[in-house]
């Protein structure tokens, strides 16, 4: 893998200085192309062995363009926040809107390699970890991230000499530390854990650049070429070449769908709602009070057809929560700040913490529903939005989130029912509009959505519950139910 | 994942009766169309819950095309040519020719999901299971075959009602046994292996598609149409999207490759070269001749340009070996019914049991070198090699092969002399010909090849070895000392 970066590549002192400014003048055009395009953002990885001058690389970046438009992460071990979500939620956040450049120092690739190398981890272990980057890295380009991935590379032997040199000097002794050596005497596990890394994580929309970095004049140059030609490239409206998603599955022969197959008959009394509507409200509220809830958090996500009864439904659960520890977060329309990031971005920042709980009334199913009907997401968007949003539940549940998500399912004449009660009531009014509509003509269309959407996002970790809810009652109780029973295995 | 499944998808008899004579018509043309045609193969999977009719329904299939073209396999506990070898070997064995029809009972899922629920295996093992179907299937579909994946799908109640009813029958009852009923007592935990085996491999190339069997008519016409539909759409040139392989790395700005980086001066007299030759001979004998070579296997691949010196080094490994067990396999063109098969095929026929070795003169790497430079492979082609090459290898060394590689490197110069000493030796001349001399015109672009296929084939477990070998006695030993040290730490 690093064969051909270590054969001493070399560029000559006179043709650096004859060639960096041109370079220079070069990148800050491309920067200010970039912030006026305001199209995508790009997201630089800055990896590699140690003393291969990435700190020396990234100074020179922000020197050759315009600093105040390039965000430099650096990432250490993850704080207490970052420690109670999944571990790719501090990613997230230093994700740069579109127009500006992110170089994120060490990235999402030094702490799986640490741990494989510490031994702490299993291959195995690493394996599945860079399999959620490779998701998260295709993600990020389908969603229009322009990734650059260098690895600065020095051989063993390199490495050994620049470590000397560094102590040799006054002013670059201090770099060198018992880290450093300690990492240096490990070179060889070191180095086969990083080229393992490599190798999973080299896609065709994410492809890894590796730069020979044992002379500091060619390092620059080629990390100064390689961005300026992939921003260049990617202004000129070229785009990586992205794996498709998989098929939707084939339309039955008989034509039954999920939702049509439901038995919608069931009736539940007011006394008895009453009493049950109780008892359960008791029994959610003790175990979202329990010890156990302490390090774990709840993530309830409701959808349904228009008039299902989401948001009633909610308030009989927080009804049984503390007020200081649930949130209940609407999904309208994106706000500019949310439109400038990836699709799965506002729900990202939502994400609790310990002891939590956060109700998506709407959700990241957005997409899947009313974003594939009407047609606001290209078939590829929605397609591979699926995966997606596995991988993002399956992230939080492994982050010790319980992850339940509703589908309050009515028949098209009990909708019909209800918009006219809204009509009716003067203070309904204000819930019904022609989007709704709309949105009823196309129920067909939504019933698939639905269908596909269960069939290929109802995992074991994220289950979908759906409930017949043309009678209120019984729909209110069957999820509170339903909840009490997830929380009570999982607490 | 199942929800669509389980509605109960349901075919009145009459509708069957009118339906199954067309479809059955329809399939026996399209089988013939393909056998004319004979530009795929085609390869069914076969799996599903016990109980769900596979065995009918494969029956019913052989029942409406000419099952003299159609091979069906099923697959029980691996032999012990199976056991000593990679675990996709018996399946590469069972792989259809192109115009012909594979049905592949169990197939390559069952084993890991059987693991998995048996609790032998850990999730992350499963996972890279089922990553390595993922690439298999990947590598099969990219080279021509149309591949068809169906789930025969129960739930827990169809099943019971199914199981119950073929043990009242007599002439059914043999079929429900106490293994049926054990495995019907875990369907919870087999259903959850299964979603996760056919979440993780649904891809773009490979989809699965899922057949209700709570109901024989729909099940049968359901699974016929499919293939019909499959088969037609690919006669009519309809190809899979496929995800594309990972770009070429970018070519160094100081324009120096590996090759040309070598130091190709060394040299080795001809007393010191025969007594390093003896010694090593002798080591490489013992080593092994020894017990711990009785479960492991040797592969070794010599690569390198014309005239670089492959045979008579190999022969200097062959004089140390026991003839019983070794075969030196030199590749040339490929035979007919090597052409009827996907591009490692006739790699993978060849590859060893225990205590044996397999020596290939020139290899599976002529896709990434001749293949590629000559323009006889797409860029598609060789670029998706290279992880393809990979798995296999590493495959190889996974089932207890030491997987050794060797370019013999030589300068431009010392070819030139080369090819002219054997233009003057009569029983030479036979080496030299045309092909060598248009091989040689394209020096430039074999070394970048070369260079390329280092950086993406060199891994641990099956490392490049660059021999400089100007000098015939010093690449000799080099060679043997390398193996020797593979050897040693091998076994």
């Amino acid at each position: 893998m690093f064969e051909t970066a270590e054969i001493g590549h070399k560029l000559a002192k006179s043709q650096y200085r004859r060639e960096e400014p041109r370079l220079r003048e070069r990148l800050l055009k491309l920067q200010y192309r970039l912030l006026e395009n305001a199209g995508f953002p790009v997201v630089i990885l800055v990896n590699g062995v140690d003393g291969a001058g990435k700190g020396d690389t990234v100074n020179l970046l922000n020197e050759w363009m315009d600093p105040r438009h390039i965000r430099t992460r650096a990432f250490g071990p993850p704080g207490d926040d970052a420690r109670e979500r999944p571990e790719m939620w501090r990613y997230w956040k230093a994700l740069p809107p579109k127009g500006r450049i992110a170089i994120l120092f060490g990235s999402w690739y030094s702490d799986p390699i640490f741990e494989r190398v510490a031994g702490h981890r299993k291959r195995a272990r690493l394996e599945r970890r860079l399999e959620r980057i490779r998701h998260f890295e295709r993600m990020l380009v389908a969603e229009g991230t322009l990734l650059i991935k260098l690895w600065f590379h020095l051989s063993e032997k390199a490495q050994a000499k620049r470590l000397k040199e560094l102590r040799a000097h006054e002013e670059t002794a201090w770099r060198v530390g018992p880290g450093e050596w300690k990492h240096h005497k490990h070179y060889a596990g070191y180095i086969a854990a990083c080229e393992e890394a490599l190798r999973e994580t080299a896609t065709a929309e994410a492809p890894w650049d590796i730069v020979d970095s044992s002379d500091a004049a060619y390092r620059a140059l080629t990390t100064g070429r390689l961005i300026a030609d992939r921003l260049a490239a990617r202004l000129a409206g070229k785009h990586p070449k992205m794996s498709p998603p998989p098929p939707p599955p084939a339309t039955p022969i008989d034509g039954k769908t999920l939702l049509a197959a439901l038995d919608y008959s069931h009736r539940l009394g007011h006394d008895e709602y009453k009493r049950k509507l109780e008892k359960l409200q008791a029994e959610i509220a003790l175990l979202t009070r329990s010890k156990a809830m302490r390090n774990r958090s709840l993530v309830l996500a409701f959808e349904g057809m228009d008039a299902a009864g989401k948001g009633s439904t909610i308030r009989r659960i927080t009804a049984a929560l503390d007020a200081r520890h649930y949130r209940v977060v609407p999904i309208a329309a994106p706000t500019d700040e949310e439109r400038a990031q990836p699709y799965l971005w506002r729900f990202w920042r939502h994400v609790p913490g310990h002891g939590e709980v956060a109700i998506f009334d709407r959700s990241w199913y957005g997409r899947v529903l009313v974003e594939r009907v009407e047609g606001y997401a290209s078939e590829f968007d929605w397609m591979r939005a699926y995966p997606e949003i596995n991988d993002f539940e399956e992230q939080l549940a492994q982050a010790g989130a319980i992850v339940a998500k509703f589908w309050l399912a009515i028949t098209r004449a009990e909708q019909l029912r209800r918009f006219h009660a809204r009509e009716e009531v003067s203070y309904k009014r204000y819930k019904i509009g022609p989007d709704d509509w709309r949105n009823r003509r196309k129920w067909p269309a939504y019933e698939r959505a639905v269908a596909d959407m269960v069939e290929r996002t109802s995992t074991r970790s994220a289950p979908w519950h759906i409930v017949a809810s043309d009678d209120k009652h019984y729909a209110r109780i069957a999820v509170l139910e339903m909840l009490r029973e997830r929380l009570e295995k999982a607490l």
